[in-house]
């Protein structure tokens, strides 16, 4: 990492709007150094203020739906439409590289060159919890830097779905058209947790196919159970390549924040995100501190077997763990 | 509590199939009290050979949709087959007495006065952690004293049905017949985490609309993609009233056991629990050490309304409640 700014310095790159100033604060975020851990979090709260009056976006897929190029036509729409567009990605697995589309950022050559907009790629890092704090601060350095639409990707596969509904006002779930089997691959509970489903490629030959995925898609979300926020999803088609469908999406985005901000439940929804947030911290970090702890490690290593295998009854070797890590820490 | 048997007597009436003593040692597990819980690990520890030799099963579905009378029922019927059957249920809101059905035996009378069976009212507990893994001993308790096959049935709202899900073999969805909502008020992902769905109430004037429940049923299930173990869940209709179609859900049990024990999910399945209950007993372990240190409640409750509205960092909140943890704990 290059020279560490100054706080001032950060501060006013970041509400200054400053792309590169801000690039580094979200890399000052991801660091695991402990004393930009705490510049991090001091300059997080120093925003905070600042910080909050986006609408927050969720994007989920399975891989091949086209995630990467609908962003890049989405993001430039908005763009056209004046508003300031920030990129970012939750991906547990990113160390790995496997499935992390935002790190080729040639795919979104439009968005990246553009600079109304902010594209960052995944955060490293392999446990969910951290990830997910750190994507939770880049999204209120994003809105501190001006910008107004968040857009986070889901990147991979596992529970970056669930984190990343805990952290958006709107989730998106990209579909493709397809025979019957529309669903293969969609993972437990993700249909549900969706406030709008997007059919995407839906153009040229596919747009056929396209439109009765719609109804098939439309009669299995009838069968869903009334959500708590009184908002029925909808299924759109839109495609990347011709731009098609791209204005009813916003249309339905712009009627839910009106809608949800009427009733309170954006508010609500937010308030209850930030003591989720909390409690995944508190976790997070109990568990770092616990884990590493060297006796707790060697002791967890080797008895480990034994649970799995039946041998041993957890509670026991949880309290013997939590044993060594009381007397000794 | 009366006085307490000793450790012999315990394992001694627990491995003889003493349903006295069983009703003792569940409760023994379900204690708070340090000298308890110490006994009751030893207990389970102890019995942990002579356990694991059940089919578990999960049973869950909304209020009203007759869990009870079909526990009494299928319980009666298994009976009748020469099993022996236990009967527990996780309901974290007992203490509230809300909808917690086992607290009232009446409604089971042929099973309760029955003494192949043994039938175990919910768990008083206030979170999910203490009393899943109360569940979980009380399943292995349960099978040491030779029943062999435990309903688990799931009480209340909320998220009981994950924790019931990840303690079982198989996990049973009762349904209602009903007129085109018939999915009303079933929880996010609960479905999707059925082995098998039974419409129960099968009999009578609900005959033919059962029928057609169980046809959308069985659309909506195509849509959901294939599970890890390769088994596609079925719909049956079911009736607790005239005993119909109880015969085929257990059949359907059976076909299970074989299929999942011939791949190797059963086991695979069961010693992944087995991580996960150590999973759960570590936070749970912490977390009550954690919340229950008095500088760490006070800090919390007194800067929770921050973060809620979004003043303060959570991270920052985390970090000190951890901070006041590890240096005076």
């Amino acid at each position: 990492m290059r020279k560490r700014l100054s706080f001032e310095a950060f501060r006013e790159g970041v509400l200054g709007g400053d792309r590169v100033v801000l690039s580094q604060a979200i890399t000052l975020v991801e660091s695991v150094l402990d004393a930009d851990q705490e510049l991090s979090a001091r300059l997080v709260q120093e925003i905070l203020p600042f910080s909050g009056q986006s609408i927050r976006i969720g994007i989920t897929g399975v891989p091949g739906v086209g995630k990467s190029t609908f962003i890049e036509a989405f993001g430039s729409w908005l763009l056209d439409q004046g508003k300031k567009v920030a990129v970012l990605a939750v991906d547990p697995s990113s160390q790995l590289t496997k499935g992390s589309i935002l790190g080729d950022k040639t795919r979104m050559e439009k968005l990246s060159s553009d600079k109304r907009a902010f594209i960052r790629p995944s955060p490293s890092g392999s446990t969910l919890g951290g990830v997910s704090g750190k994507t939770r601060e880049s999204i209120l350095l994003c809105e501190a830097a001006g910008f107004d639409v968040i857009l986070v990707e889901t990147v991979g596969v596992g529970q970056s779905e669930t984190a990343v509904k805990n952290m958006v006002d709107f989730f998106l779930l990209l579909m493709l058209s397809g025979a019957g089997d529309e669903l293969q691959g969609i993972k437990k509970g993700i249909m549900e947790m969706a406030d709008l489903l997007v059919i995407n490629k839906a153009d040229g030959e596919n747009l056929d196919a396209a439109k009765k995925a719609k109804v098939n898609y439309q009669n299995a979300l009838h069968l869903f159970p009334e959500t708590e926020n009184n908002w029925y999803p909808q299924v759109l088609l839109a495609s990347s390549l011709t731009g098609f469908g791209l204005d009813q999406v916003w249309k339905n985005l712009e009627e839910y924040e009106q809608k949800m901000k009427a009733s309170g439940f954006w508010d609500r929804n937010r308030s209850g995100q930030r003591l989720t947030w909390l409690d995944d911290q508190v976790y997070y970090l109990l568990a770092q501190v616990f884990l590493k702890h060297p006796e707790v490690k060697q002791k967890l290593e080797a008895e480990k077997p034994k649970v799995k295998s039946g041998e041993l009854n957890p509670r026991i070797l949880a309290q013997q763990l939590l044993d060594l890590f009381l007397s000794k820490s």
